[in-house]
């Protein structure tokens, strides 16, 4: 079992109903150790206002999600580049474990994935290194295969590996059970990246059936993802960061009162191994 | 390009429209070169009638769809492992290059993948045998990662051929672009797999965005998928078989005129490389 000082909300859970600041206060309430806030949310509060709002609270911050989306433009355009500039000071400035990357699916139009997979290596080349300047380690979030097109096409733990080999230092993995629970090659990776790879790790559930392919992910123990194996495999590894819970539910959890929703993530982590 | 006379029409193309009998009358009808019933269309037809329509007509049979599904019961009952001799004995009946083999997700109320993986491998094994002296090869689909919880636990390509080289001569893969497209490792397990294994390839497209996991494929142009370059890399290897198209779309092919389906099939598979 985990206590909740062991849990960080990712702001995406309850972001229909809270503002940061209810976030925070929420996270406080039910005794999570950590919050991890989406930019938009940060933006609407201001970043200096949430900067502070999330300093003074003692929370943990177990990431900033999210820098990313190289190839929005179709080349690494200067807009795109300064933006991550921008998610990183961000990610610095409410002292953000990691800045966590959804990197980009196919440009619009594009049927070249390698192509794809270029631009997103050297963007994240560029951003990384203004993170080593401000001390922001960069999370690189393989995501689930069916968002190859749309959202990011580096689809596996083992590629994002090999991105992270070929950039060096100061980047690692934000490894989310729902984006890598059917691979049989996950816990070989999960080995491969070892304590230092190993930035941030996201938690929720994959319910069969799934209705919709982004917006219906399930609470722990709803549905079918070995959660205590995955978290046993990265903790085998060292990894000592807090359990982030993020979970998109347009038909369910993003109805409830987020009171509700976090007593209940208290719960099913409560219930975990 | 390539001529209608490569296409092989997969039953489920047109599953709402047409029975088995129209089916083969129109790949006639399309110069189409092929067809690949699923067993459903089969069994209306009843296997001895559908099979004498289907050698009477020429046509190639690029594969039967499709046996497998050995995680049913939760275990290998004599039940899903009759069903499998029934496939192949169907398969061989109606002169099939392969028993396709969707191989089932996990079972109900599991989380353990990994103990899903060993039934399906020792399932196959069992199907294999059988298979051997009828002389139907076996062709095992890796599906997309979105259905492994409850379809196919059965993944990627790399994996597919581990199971393969596993069990050995008799069993190969059947890649379907739709599955496979989003892997990076795709070409060289393409390589890997080499003439021998490579058994069926089926093609359609991923549409930008997917609105359904299981009903929403794309005809081939209409989506994201570089189904030039994974036919390249299949014939580069020696595979000579039909192209198998294979839609299901509850939303957009399923409603229209069967013919006119045909006819687009026959236009985009011109317009390939």
């Amino acid at each position: 079992m985990a206590e909740a000082n062991r849990i960080s909300l990712n702001t995406a859970t309850v972001s229909r109903q809270w503002s940061l600041a209810q976030c925070v206060e929420g996270c406080l309430r039910h005794g999570f150790g950590g919050i991890s806030p989406w930019r938009d949310k940060l933006h609407e509060a201001g970043v200096a206002e949430g900067a502070r709002l999330i300093r003074n609270s003692g929370l943990g911050v177990s990431g900033l999600c999210r820098g990313g989306w190289y190839t929005a433009e179709g080349a690494l355009t200067p807009a795109v580049l300064d933006d991550n500039r921008r998610a990183v000071d961000e990610a610095a400035a409410i002292g953000a474990a990691c800045l966590v990357m959804v990197v980009g699916g196919l440009p619009k139009g594009s049927r070249d994935i390698d192509g794809a997979r270029e631009i997103v290596t050297e963007g994240l080349a560029h951003t990384l290194e203004y993170a080593r300047e401000a001390g922001v380690p960069i999370a690189l979030e393989p995501l689930h295969p069916m968002y190859a097109g749309d959202r990011a096409c580096v689809n596996t733990t083992g590629q994002a590996l090999d991105i992270c080999d070929q950039l060096g230092e100061g980047i690692g993995l934000a490894l989310d059970v729902y984006h890598v629970w059917w691979d049989p090659e996950v816990k070989r990776q999960i080995a491969r990246a070892g304590r230092e790879r190993l930035l941030a790790f996201h938690i929720c559930d994959w319910l069969v059936p799934t209705r919709d392919l982004v917006l219906d992910r399930g609470m722990m123990g709803d549905g079918v993802i070995d959660i205590d194996g995955l978290r046993a495999a990265v903790e085998a590894e060292g990894f000592d960061g807090l359990l982030e819970v993020e979970i998109f539910s347009d038909a369910n959890w993003w109805n409830r009162d987020p009171d509700e929703v976090l007593s209940t993530i208290a719960q099913r982590v409560a219930a975990l191994a």
